[in-house]
Order: structure tokens, then C-alpha cells, then sequence
């Protein structure tokens, strides 16, 4: 059986946690991961502040294979996460080389500014995340991976970098719609789960297209089998509990 | 100067992790905070694991003035916040009598079945969240304000739990549209950031509607002069970068 690849994702920024902007990165590096392999068990969002944001990256790559951020690696004076990657590794940072005369061919001397500069700085030690597209690279130092916190930047570094990292067997999973509310079908959901504890049964309330509450059940397994065997229980439940009463 | 009042949410779920359901809650619980002078400080999602759940929310509620959880308040057996939060606080955990009473006026005996009445099952001590529409309680016990996950309901009992909220300052902001390359206003923008300590700004890279890349420079601060004396030195850096060269 193949090992279990785990993940954390630290999300960046005061503009997050102000409300001013709404997350999207979150839901595609989720679905992302769980699509290669690797199975996303915590995410934080913290400010832009470095000892929040030291801790929490200290406590996730500890615990996790891999942890990715997201935000604070532009130019200016609230993008510091480069600099407290460093801090939490013990490591020094410095202009890299190849991003600085990447940089040397794109801007001009007077473009070239303080500002401009920061961004080619990376912490000791890292490899970079970088493609003719991307101006400032994100990077990856031991198992942190520091992406932008523009989306579609942020895509293409996940892009990059996925090929690299070791995955595991992927979480298969199955969903069926059981035109029934939560409460009528908790019991016997219950007893299924007990049943196939190798799956992971998960149950979604909603309101359909006529605004009656209705349910996803979803089953989660590595693999097809046992995925297969929990879900034609839970059709067999579904069938019986809408069979006309004797 | 009126106290600072901090926030931390716990968002509860193993489809938000799996990238299945994309969040819609931290977005909205921040601004709300924001609207009611909160500052959010943190966010952590989690999944729906007793033990991950109860550390998260152990070191959360220590910190912030208030902790928001969203999610697992159903009557499923993934559904198990109630639980986990009676255990990070040490209490017992029963059927809450009024909340009882109401599921036998809303449900036939067959209906009331133990998928159901879990959803009855309150922390002992806990303060109910409720109202006519809303059939599964929220709660909140000690600083710790538990809230379903779907959106609707979520927001509903914010509205309720919100006026009985201790609040401070409103942090305000204001937005300046840059129309200047982040990279070509990082260096000034530091100086104002260094004249203004008293205020917070952050510069958020965009790409315009022609697909340029452009910045939003926001001010933020709890006194409205600080806040108007920083976006005026904002502004005349923008018009100096903007003016014709001699």
C-alpha cells in the first residue's frame, strides 16, 4: 500500500481576514491535491505579520509532508513572507542571482527599484518555482512551498511544481444525490459507516431547485471496491426508505 | 481609546479539505466582523476529526476574544462539533429541553428519530442561537459561538448572535486605485507606511480590464484624520509618478 501524502495550506494576507478580498486559492490548491494524491488536512489564514506567520508555518510543516503558502511575496512593504520563511527555517535570504538578471533583461535601470529588487529575494537554500511567464518566483525550501496570492499565478506555480512532489493513492469518491432530508437518512448513514469503516461517508445537506431540503451523501475510499460496496449500500438504503409503506 | 476586540474562525468540514465544497463562509464572517469593529486575526479549517477539532479550538479560543466555528452541526454522524466542543471545554453534553420541545412541534414521533434528536444535543451550560426558521441551534458557550455550515443558515444566526457581541473601533478603510505597477510604487509607498504608523496599508496587485497590471493601495485605521492623512500623502505620490517628466 502506498504512503500517505499529507498536506497544510497557510493563506497570507490582512486583505483575507479584513474581508476585502475572498479566498479563492484555498478551494483550488483542495481540490488540486486531492486530484494528485495528496490529502489536504488543515488550512490557517494568518495577517501579514511575521511572527504569526513564523508559528504557523513552524506547526504545519511539522506535522505535514508538504505546506503551501500563498501571498505576501510582491514588492512592497506588506509582502514579507520570504523573509519569514527564512526566519522559521534559520536560514539567511538574499537577491538570487538568476532572478536578478532575469529581472536585468525585463526592467530598465531606473525600473529596477528597491521595491523591484525585493522580489528576487529568496531564502537560502530554495529552489525556485519560475517559468518565462512568471516575474517573481515562488519557491520551495525543505517541504514549504511559496506560491503568489494572485490566482492565476498561483495556478501556474502549482503547475510547476506538482510534478515534483511525491503523491500518494488517490482518495477515490463517490456522490449520490438522496432526494431525502439529513434527518431521515442519519440513522441508517450511521449504521453504513460502522460498516465500511475503511470509507469515509460524508453527508451534505441542501436546498434543491424548489428550495426542499435535500442531501449529497458522499463516500470517500482509496479504493474502487470498497468504494463501490459502501455506495451500492447506501443506494439500497435510499431505494428502501422511499419503497411505498406496506 | 476602546478595546480591541479579536476574532478567530474554525471552519469544520472534510469537504471544504477535500476542495468538494468550496467555502463561502470565511469571506462573509470576515467582512461581518470588519462592518461590527472585530478584527479577525485568524482562520483555521480543519477536518471532521474530535481530536483536531478540539486543539484547534483549544488554541484559538485562547487567544481572540471570540471564536466562530461553521460546520458539523447536523444530525449525521460526521456531525460531531457539539461534541468536540463540550470536550475541548470540558462539560457534559445532553438533549437541550427547549430545543426538544420545538422538534416534537415540528416532527411526528417516527420523524423525531436519533439522527434527529442528536441535532438537539447542546454543551451543557451553552447559550442557544435560534429562531423560529432556524431548526438545528447554533450556541455559544464561553467565548466560542458555534454556527451551521450552510451559508443561509450561517448568516441567519450571525445576524442573531452579532447585537449581543462586545465590539470596539471600527477598523476603517479607504481604497485608492493606482493605476501604476505595484513595482513602481513600493519604495514610496514604504516611506508613507513609516510616516503613518498609526495606520496599516496594503497594496494588492490586479490585472486591469485591458489585462495591464495595476494595484489597489487601501489605508486602514481606527481614527478617521490618521486615516484621510495617509491616503492624501497616497494620493500626491500617485500624481508626482503620474506627472509628465520635465
Amino acid at each position: 500500500m502506498s504512503e500517505i501524502i499529507t498536506a497544510g495550506i497557510l493563506v497570507i494576507g490582512d486583505e483575507i481576514l479584513s474581508g476585502r478580498t475572498k479566498d479563492k486559492n484555498i478551494g483550488f490548491i483542495a481540490e488540486y491535491l486531492t486530484n494528485i494524491g495528496i490529502d489536504l488536512k488543515e488550512v490557517r489564514v494568518v495577517a501579514d505579520d511575521e511572527g504569526a506567520i513564523v508559528e504557523a508555518l513552524n506547526a504545519l510543516r511539522e506535522r505535514y509532508t508538504y505546506v503551501f503558502t500563498t501571498g505576501g511575496i510582491g514588492p512592497t512593504h506588506d509582502d514579507i513572507t520570504a523573509d519569514s520563511v527564512a526566519k522559521a527555517f534559520g536560514v539567511g535570504i538574499d537577491h538570487h542571482p538568476d532572478v536578478v538578471a532575469r529581472f536585468r533583461q525585463r526592467f530598465s535601470e531606473a525600473e529596477l527599484n528597491e521595491a523591484r529588487l525585493r522580489m528576487t529575494r529568496v531564502p537560502d537554500g530554495a529552489e525556485l518555482i519560475d517559468s518565462a511567464t512568471i516575474l517573481a518566483p515562488g519557491f520551495k525550501i525543505g517541504n514549504v512551498i511559496v506560491m503568489a496570492g494572485v490566482p492565476s499565478i498561483m495556478q501556474a506555480m502549482m503547475d510547476i511544481i506538482a510534478p515534483k512532489l511525491k503523491t500518494g493513492a488517490r482518495m477515490l469518491s463517490e456522490s449520490v444525490r438522496a432526494d431525502a432530508r439529513e434527518g431521515d437518512i442519519g440513522t441508517p448513514l450511521r449504521a453504513i459507516q460502522d460498516a465500511h469503516p475503511e470509507t469515509s461517508i460524508g453527508s451534505y445537506p441542501f436546498y434543491d431547485e424548489e428550495g426542499r431540503p435535500n442531501t449529497n451523501v458522499v463516500v470517500r475510499a482509496r479504493d474502487q471496491d470498497r468504494l463501490s460496496a459502501a455506495i451500492a449500500d447506501v443506494q439500497a438504503m435510499l431505494d428502501k426508505l422511499k419503497a411505498p409503506k406496506p
